[in-house]
C-alpha cells in the first residue's frame, strides 16, 4: 500500500520562497508574454554568444534551518574578546529597542533610499535628527545624512576642501595622530588626483603650503589637543581646516567648530551601533553653512507640501553625481542611512545627559586605569585624554598583549614597545582589573571617587542636542512607539513592490538577516587578531569562491562599501596595473551616455579623461563611435565602463566587440555590476571580457537597501590585476585601501553568503531567469498603453525595461513626475525616474514579486493611461486632474473636496489596497522651496506636536 | 579641575525606560493631583496597616546589556539535544519570517484580546485561519480560537461531553494509550467534579457506562488505530465521543469527523511552535455544529459593521465566564492567541501540500528507523504508526538511553524494558544513523524508497484547507506582507496606551523578550532529563525565590497557564489541605460580587458551592455580609475569593478583618492576584491574611498579552499547603497536575525574570507608585467631567479606577459602548467596559505611561464628555452623533458626509494623532448579527480581494 506522495518541497527556499511567481503563476505570465516556456524566454532574450558554458556547482542548497545551523557552526569560530583596540572602533550598547524594532525590523531595512519624499517621511525625520545630532556636536551648521566611514570621510572632506580652499596650494597636511586607516585612505584618495599629502606634527604644520589639513580629535594614541591656532593659521593661508573627531568625546571636549574648523568629519559608530568587524556604520560630515553646497552625499531637508504643510525631502540633489554626473562632487551614492537612524535613534534614547554622562564614566574609567598604571610604575601617555592612552612597556610588548588575550582582552600594538588601550561603555570595573593582570598588577578597581584629565580651557562649554526631539521621553513605551509611527509613514518592500530599475529591490529574507544581529557576528572589532575571526574567514572564503564562480572571475575583494566605491576600487587597481607595465599615461576612459552617473564620477576620481560614447537609435552603444574614440585615444587608453545588460535593459549583441575593441587597444574593461541580477547563473562579465566589475550585494545578493545604505561593492578581478587589488595597512597589500576596515562591512556578508546558500546554483539561476521573465511580463501587460523605449533584437527585455512617457507631457501635460506621485495612491514607489532617459520610468520588478503583486501594478499603470486619456480627449482638466493632485492624502478627504473627480477616484485608483491602504502622511512635496530655504536640522518642536488641538 | 559630573544614570531600566513618567512630569502630575511627593500620595492611598515591613531585598538592578549576559549565560547551562520523546512536544521548524513577523514584533505580541472587534480585525482573520485549519483538519464544523495546552483541553472536552451528553452516566472513559499527562489532568480535573475516570484498552470499553470516551490519536506509542466502531457505540449510548489528535498526523490520517467523533482536542505546537520546555503553545478544540454553544474558550466569528461590510468578532461571548459568570462553560479566559496565530501562519506558509509533504517525509523516515531495527534484531511496536514506535530493548533500557544521550538525542523511558522514538520535521538522516548507533546498530539511512505503514482504510480521503487563504502564495514577499497587513489593521501597545481596567497592560520590552528566541530557552522538550535543563532550574529557583519575596508566600508553583488556572490550581490545592485536615466535607466559598467572572467559576470546577457576598455603597465588601455568610457556611466554610485591591480600584481598609473572619471560620483565603500591579513592594497577599494567591505574570510581571495570550498565572502558597501543590506525573508531588508541562509555559519566564533583574527591589516598588499616581492622575484630570464609582477614604484610588458613565445613557441615550467606540477615534483601546460594575469605565494605565500619553487619553475623555453634554444640551442630534457613529473610517471620508458634525469633527477628535492617526479598518461591528449568523471558518476568498476594482 501507499500514499500518493506529494511532488511538494516544503524547505525549497528558492522557488517557494525567494521566488515569487508560483510554478501556476508562472505558466499564466509565459501564456501572456507569449513563449512556450521559461527556457525559450531566455534563449530569446540572452544571445547565445555570452552564455555561460557550465552551470553554477554549489552543491545541494540548503534549507533556511540548515542554513541557520551552518551560520551558528560558522559564528563559534570567531571569538569574542572585549576589543580595546580603539582606533576609531569602540565597544557600545545597542538599545534592545532600537535593535529589535529598528535593526530587526523589515518596515525600516527594507526601505529604499528617500528620493520620492512623500513616502519616505519618517526615515527623512530620523536622518533630519542625524543631521541635527551631528550639527550640534561638532558645533557647524550644516551636516549630512552619513557617509560610508570615517576614512572615506576624511578623503571626501580632503577633496571638498580643495573644491573650496581659495589657496591654490597642492598639498593636504594631515595630522600623524590619525587613525591609521584614515590616513591610508586619504594618501589612496590623493595620489590620482595629484595631491602631495604630508604627514607630520602639526605643530610643525606650514599653513601656507596646503590647501587644506586634518587633525584626530582626540588623537589615536589618545591626546587631546586644541586645533584653535592651527586653524587661524590655515585660515590666514586660505586653507581650510577640517577635524575628524570622535562624537562621544564631544560631548565633553570644545568642540570643532568652536576651534574655527571649517569640516568635521568622523564615525558615529559608538552610538549605538555595532562594531561588526568593521561595518557597517555611519560616518558623519558636518561643514560651515558657506560650503554646504560643495558637501557630498545626501542632505535631508525641510520643505513644504502642496497643502503648505511641513514635509521633508531631500535637498540640493544638484550637487549629486546622479544628476551633475561628470561635475558631481563625488561618487558618493549610498550613505549609511540604517546605520544613521540607529545612531540619531541612540541619541533621542539617550539625550545629552544621557551621552555626557555615558562619555564621563568612560573618562574616569580610563583615569582610574592609567592611576593603576601609573602607580605600578609604567609610563602613561598622554597626559590629557579622553578613554585612549598608550602604555610603554619597552620590550615586553607581545608579552603584555598575550597575557591580555589570555585574561579576554584585545589591546593595540602601537609601535614596537607601547600598547594602546581605549575604553568604552560597556567597560566595567572587571575590564579594568583584567588589564591590569595583563600588566602583573593585582588591584580592585574600588576607588571610585572622580578625577579627571583634561585640561579646563579644553572643556565644552557649548549647549548641544537642546532641540526637544533629544529630550522626549525616554521611557521605551514612547521610544517604541516614536519608532512605530516613523515607519508607518514610509513604504518600504514589507507593504509593496519597490519597481525600481538598476536598484533591485528583492526579498531580504528574515533567515538571511538573523546572523546579522548574532554576537559573533556583531562584537568583533575590525582589528581583531585574525585568530579570532576564523568564522569570518571562513565566510570571506566560501562566499568570495562562489561570487567568482558567478562572475567568472579570479579573485574577490570584498573592501568596497558600495557600488560607486566598487568602481573606484575598480578602477584604481586597473591604473596600478597600467602603471606596472609602463602605461601610466593611460588616462582614457570611455563610457556609454547611459551609464550611471557613478562611473564618469569614480573615472574622474583616478584622474582619468571620460569620453563619452554615444548611443545608437536602438540604444545599444553606437559600436562605430565607441571604436573611433578607443582609436582616437590610442595608446592614452585607460579603459571602458560599461553595464550588461545595458543600463537600457537590453542584452547587447555587440558587447563582446566592445570589450575586443577595449582590449585591443590596450585598455582594461569595466563592467559595472549593478545588472548582475540579469546575469546570475546565466552569464558571466568575466566570459565576455571584463577585467573588473563590482557586485552590488545590496542589490543581487540581498544586502536590504536600509533606506538608503548600507551597501556593499565588493569588485571581481581577473587575474592579471590580483596583485593590484586594494589593500590594507592592517592587512598587507601593495595598494593603499579604499575604506576603513579591511573587509568593508563584513556583518552584512551573513545576508549574501545565506541567500547563495539557500539558492543553489539552480536556485540562484531560476532566479535570474524568472527576473526576466517578470519584466518581460510587465512589459507585456502594459504593451499598446506605454511604449518600451529599448528591446532585444527578438523583442524582449532583460530584468527591467524603460516606459516611455515623455509623449504625455506635450498630449496631455503630465510627466514622469505626476505618475510617478500617482502610483502612490496605488500603493507603489515609483520606478527609477529619468534614467539613464530622461522622462521615462523604468521598472525592474526583481524575481521576487509574485505575478498578483505584478498585476496589482499593472493595473496601477494601465489606469493611469486612462486617466490620460481622459486629459488627452478633454475629458478632464489639464491642471486640476487626479496625476497633477497626486499623492492624495487623508488631509485630502477631511477637506473640502472641490475637484472633477470624486474622492473615491482621488484615493482609491485601480491598484490601490481598500482596507490595507497606504496613505502617505504629505502631499507633493515642493522641491525648490526646500532647496531655496534651506533647513538642514530639526524645525522646532511645535511642529512634532502630533495631538490635534 | 573637573567636570561638573552629571547626575542621569543612563543605564537605569527602572526609571528611565520602563517607568513612563521622567522625573519632571510626575512632580507635574503630583502638583495636579494636589499632593507633595509620591511618598505623600503613596502614604494617602495604601491604607498603613496593610503596608510590607521591609522593602524588597533584591540587591543591586542589572542594566539592559547586564541582563542578556545573565541570561546568556544561564541559557548556555540548558543543554539542547534532539529530543525525540514525542507525547505531545514534537521537534518543529519555525519559518523564520513568522518568527521575525510575529513572535518578535511588538504589533502583534503587544495587542489585548480582540475583544474591540473594530481595533482587532487583523488577528481576528489570523484567528480565523486557526479555526479554519483545525475545523478542516479534524473534519468537525466549529473550532474554538486556541486553548491553554492539549491537556487541559481534554479536561474541557469531558466536562463539556457532560454538559452535552444525554447519557445520564457519571463515568468518563480514557483510552491508556492517552498521553500520561492527558490522562493526569483529566483525573485531576474529574475528581472534585465527581466524575469516575475509566482508564482502560478501548477495545474493552463498556460505552453505556460512560457519558464520554477519549480516544488518542495516533496513540502515544505510537498506534494508528480507527474508533469509528467507539464512537457508533458510544452515541448510541447517547454518550459522546472525543479524539486528541495530532494535527499533522490528521493530514494523512483518517480523520476524527470521519470516525463520528464528536469533539476533537490536540495540540497545535507542531506547527512552528517551539517546545519552549513545555509552552506556550495553542491547544484546539473542534466539535460538532450542534454542540458548538456548549464549547468552552472564544470562538472568532464573522459579522458586519455598521456600513454592511464584513467584518470579524468574537461569537457566542455569552457562553462566557466574564458574562454568564456561575453559569459558564468554563474558567477558560486567557487562551494562546500568539501561538494560535504563529500555527495558522505556518499552515498558511506551508498549504495543505506542504504540510502534507512534511507528514509524509516524517513517516517515511520513521519507516526507515524502524527497519533498520527490525533488521537489527529489535523488536518494533506498533505494526501501523505515523511518526512513533516503541521498541522493546528488555533489560537495556537505561543503557540505550544513555547511548543515545551521548549521540547527542533524547528518547523516552516507556515501561522498563522499552523506549519510544517520535520523529519530526527536524529529523535528518544522521539522527536515524545516530539512534541505530545508540542501539548498537552501524547503519547509513540511505535506502529513500518510500515505504508506508499505514493501513489502506486508515488513509485520509476528504480533502482540507482547500480555502484559498491556504493556498496563497508561498513567496515570503507575499507572506511578509499578509503579516504586516494584518497587524496594521490592529490597535496594540506599540501605538497607544490600552487603558483597560484590571488588564495591566504595562511595557513588555525588548530586552526582556528577547531572549524568548533563544534556541536554548526555545528548543528543549518538557521531559527532557533535568540535567539538560539546568539553566532552566537556576531560572525558575530564583524567579519563585524572588516571587516569594513579593508575595509574602513561601513557595511558588508555576505550573498553571493563565490567571483562571491559577485560581484553579490554588483552589484544589485548599481543597487538598482540608481533606488531609480530615474537612473534606468543606465545600463554601464566599465571593464577593465585585469578582473576576474566573472565581465563581474555577469554585464550581472544585466542586464548591459559591455564596455571594455584597458590596456596601462604598463599594467594599460589605463586612457584616461576609460575616453573616461565614457563619451561615459555618465549618462548610472552605474559603473565600477575594482581590486585592479590589476590583473597584482601592484598598480596602477591611481586607485584614475579612481574612481573619474567614481564618475563624476555618476557612482559607485565595487572593486574586489580578491586582498586583498596585502592591509589589508596598503590600503582600502573604501578609494580610492571604493562604494562597495566583500572579498574572502577563500583566504584573511584563509577559506580553500576546493578542489574547499566552499567559502564566503561577500559585504562592503559605507553608502549610506547599504539600498540597499540584504535581506532575513526570516531575513528582502528591496531586495531580492541572497543566500538560511541569512548569506550564516556561519559556515565557526569561521575561518576568528579566523584568524582576533589570526593576531590582527599589525599581518594582517604584514602578508601584507610579501606576498609583498615573491611575490617581488621570481620575483627578477627569475630576467634574466623569464621576469615580469608588475611592479609598482619603479620595485616592489604587492604580486602577472606576469611571460612571452610566447617567449619559438617560441624560443623552450615550452607552459606555459608544464612548469606547468614540475613543477608538482618539486612537485608543477602550478601557474595561463593564466590569466590575455594569454601565461603567475601568482605566488602569499602568506605570509604563508617560504623562503625554495619560493627558492625550484625559484629552480624549473630556472631549467625548463634551460631545455629551451638547446632545444633553439639544445641540446635538441623540442618534446622529460622532459617538453614535463611532469610530469612524476612512470610507465614511470617502463616501457621502450627511451628519450633523463636520469630517474633521468626527475623525480628528482631540487626542487623536494628526498624521499618525490610527485608522480601524471597519466601522462599528454588529454583535447580534454575528451570533444570529453565525460563521466560524474564513468566508470566500473573494471577500478577501483588497484591490479596488
Amino acid at each position: 500500500m501507499a500514499f500518493k506522495p506529494t511532488e511538494y518541497l516544503p524547505y525549497d527556499f528558492a522557488n517557494r520562497r525567494h521566488i515569487g511567481p508560483s510554478p501556476v503563476e508562472m505558466s499564466e505570465m509565459l501564456n501572456t508574454v507569449g513563449v512556450a516556456s521559461l527556457d525559450a524566454l531566455i534563449d530569446d532574450t540572452v544571445p547565445k554568444a555570452i552564455r555561460q558554458k557550465e552551470p553554477l556547482a554549489f552543491g545541494k542548497a540548503m534549507s533556511e534551518r540548515e542554513v541557520l545551523e551552518h551560520m551558528r557552526i560558522t559564528a563559534s569560530r570567531n571569538k569574542v574578546l572585549t576589543s580595546l583596540i580603539g582606533q576609531g572602533y569602540h565597544g557600545t550598547v545597542t538599545p534592545p529597542a532600537i535593535q529589535r524594532n529598528i535593526l530587526e525590523n523589515p518596515a525600516w531595512y527594507t526601505a529604499y533610499t528617500p528620493y520620492q519624499p512623500e513616502i519616505s517621511q519618517g526615515r527623512l525625520e530620523a536622518l533630519l535628527n542625524f543631521q541635527t545630532m551631528v550639527s550640534d556636536l561638532t558645533g557647524l551648521e550644516v551636516a549630512n545624512a552619513s557617509l560610508l566611514d570615517e576614512a572615506t570621510a576624511c578623503a571626501e572632506a580632503m577633496t571638498m576642501a580643495q573644491r573650496v580652499a581659495k589657496s591654490k596650494a597642492t598639498a593636504f597636511f594631515v595630522d600623524r595622530d590619525c587613525h591609521p586607516q584614515n590616513i591610508a585612505v586619504i594618501k589612496t584618495r590623493a595620489a590620482p588626483l595629484g595631491i602631495e599629502v604630508i604627514v607630520g606634527d602639526p605643530a610643525k604644520m606650514d599653513a601656507s603650503a596646503v590647501f587644506g589639513a586634518i587633525f584626530q580629535y582626540p588623537g589615536t594614541y589618545g591626546h587631546v589637543r586644541d586645533f584653535t591656532d592651527h586653524m587661524t593659521a590655515l585660515h590666514e593661508a586660505k586653507a581650510v581646516g577640517i577635524v575628524s573627531a570622535d562624537p562621544l568625546a564631544l560631548t565633553l571636549l570644545k568642540e570643532p567648530g568652536a576651534m574655527g574648523a571649517d569640516i568635521a568629519v568622523g564615525s558615529t559608530q559608538r552610538f549605538g551601533v555595532p562594531e561588526g568587524y568593521g561595518g557597517p556604520h555611519a560616518a558623519y560630515m558636518a561643514c560651515r553653512d558657506a560650503y554646504k553646497r560643495a558637501m557630498p552625499g545626501r542632505i535631508v531637508g525641510v520643505s513644504i507640501d502642496a497643502h503648505g504643510n511641513r514635509a521633508y525631502r531631500l535637498s540640493l540633489q544638484t550637487r549629486e553625481q546622479h544628476i551633475r554626473r561628470e561635475k558631481a562632487t563625488s561618487n558618493v551614492c549610498t550613505a549609511q542611512a540604517l546605520l544613521a537612524v540607529m545612531a540619531s535613534m541612540y541619541a533621542v534614547f539617550h539625550g545629552p545627559e544621557g551621552l555626557k554622562a555615558i562619555a564621563q564614566r568612560i573618562h574616569r574609567k580610563t583615569v582610574r586605569l592609567a592611576k593603576g598604571l601609573e602607580e605600578a610604575g609604567f609610563k602613561v601617555d598622554p597626559q590629557a585624554y579622553f578613554d585612549t592612552i598608550t602604555v610603554d612597556v619597552g620590550p615586553l610588548q607581545a608579552a603584555v598583549m598575550k597575557s591580555a588575550v589570555d585574561e579576554g582582552i584585545n589591546l593595540r600594538r602601537v609601535g614596537e614597545q607601547r600598547v594602546g588601550i581605549s575604553l568604552d561603555e560597556r567597560t566595567r570595573p572587571q575590564t579594568l582589573e583584567a588589564v591590569w593582570r595583563a600588566f602583573g598588577i593585582v588591584r580592585e578597581d574600588r576607588d571610585f571617587k572622580p578625577d579627571y584629565r583634561v585640561p579646563e580651557d579644553m572643556l565644552r562649554t557649548s549647549a548641544y542636542l537642546t532641540h526637544p526631539i533629544f529630550h522626549m521621553n525616554r521611557a521605551e513605551t514612547e521610544m517604541m512607539r516614536y519608532m512605530r509611527r516613523l515607519s508607518d509613514r514610509d513604504l518600504a518592500l514589507d507593504r509593496a513592490m519597490i519597481p525600481l530599475g538598476s536598484c533591485t529591490m528583492k526579498l531580504n529574507s528574515a533567515a538571511e538577516m538573523m546572523p546579522v544581529s548574532w554576537r559573533e557576528f556583531s562584537l568583533l572589532h575590525p582589528y581583531a587578531p585574525a585568530d579570532q575571526a576564523q568564522g569570518y574567514a571562513d565566510l570571506i572564503e566560501d562566499l568570495s569562491a562562489k561570487l567568482c564562480q558567478i562572475t567568472g572571475y579570479d579573485a574577490i575583494s570584498m573592501q568596497p562599501n558600495s557600488g560607486a566605491q566598487g568602481e573606484y576600487a575598480g578602477l584604481l587597481t586597473i591604473a596600478a596595473y597600467h602603471r606596472e607595465q609602463g602605461q601610466a599615461h593611460r588616462n582614457i576612459c570611455l563610457i556609454p551616455m547611459s551609464a550611471h552617473g557613478t562611473n564618469p564620477a569614480s573615472a574622474q576620481m583616478v584622474g582619468w579623461k571620460v569620453v563619452v560614447v554615444k548611443s545608437a537609435a536602438n540604444g545599444d552603444i553606437d559600436l562605430e563611435d565607441f571604436r573611433a574614440k578607443a582609436e582616437a585615444a590610442g595608446d592614452s587608453l585607460a579603459g571602458c565602463m560599461i553595464t550588461y545588460p545595458s543600463t537600457h535593459g537590453v542584452f547587447e549583441e555587440t558587447v563582446t566587440e566592445v570589450t575586443k575593441i577595449t582590449h585591443d587597444h590596450g585598455g582594461q574593461v569595466y563592467i559595472d555590476g549593478a545588472n548582475m541580477n540579469a546575469m546570475v547563473g546565466l552569464s558571466r562579465p568575466g566570459d565576455i571580457g571584463g577585467d573588473v566589475s563590482h557586485l552590488n550585494l545590496h542589490k543581487t545578493f540581498c544586502i536590504p537597501h536600509g533606506g538608503g545604505g548600507p551597501g556593499m561593492g565588493p569588485i571581481g578581478v581577473k587575474s592579471h590585476l590580483v596583485p593590484h587589488l586594494p589593500g590594507h595597512p592592517l592587512a598587507g597589500g601593495d595598494h593603499g585601501p579604499v575604506s576603513a576596515a579591511p573587509y568593508g562591512s563584513p556583518s552584512l556578508l551573513p545576508i549574501s553568503w545565506a541567500y547563495c546558500l539557500m539558492m543553489g546554483g539552480d536556485g540562484l539561476t531560476q532566479a535570474t531567469r524568472v527576473a526576466i521573465l517578470n519584466a518581460n511580463y510587465i512589459a507585456k501587460r502594459l504593451e499598446g498603453a506605454y511604449d518600451v523605449l529599448y528591446k532585444g533584437p527578438t523583442g524582449r527585455v532583460a530584468h527591467e525595461c524603460i516606459f516611455d512617457v515623455r509623449p504625455f507631457d506635450d498630449s496631455a501635460g503630465v510627466t514622469v513626475d505626476d505618475i510617478a506621485k500617482r502610483l502612490i495612491d496605488a500603493g507603489f514607489h515609483a520606478p527609477t525616474m529619468s534614467f539613464p532617459v530622461a522622462g521615462t520610468l523604468m521598472v525592474e520588478p526583481t524575481e521576487s514579486e509574485t505575478k498578483a503583486e505584478l498585476d496589482r501594478f499593472c493595473d496601477a499603470m494601465l489606469a493611469i493611461r486612462e486617466e490620460i486619456r481622459a486629459i488627452e480627449d478633454g475629458e478632464m482638466d489639464r491642471e486640476n486632474n487626479a496625476l497633477k493632485n497626486a499623492p492624495h492624502t487623508v488631509e485630502d478627504l477631511v477637506g473640502d473636496w472641490d475637484r472633477p473627480y470624486s474622492r473615491e477616484q482621488g484615493c482609491f485608483p485601480p491598484g490601490a489596497f481598500r482596507v490595507d491602504k497606504y496613505w502617505p502622511p504629505v502631499n507633493r512635496v515642493d522641491n525648490v522651496y526646500g532647496d531655496r530655504h534651506l533647513i538642514c536640522t530639526c524645525p522646532p518642536m511645535e511642529d512634532y506636536a502630533e495631538a490635534a488641538e
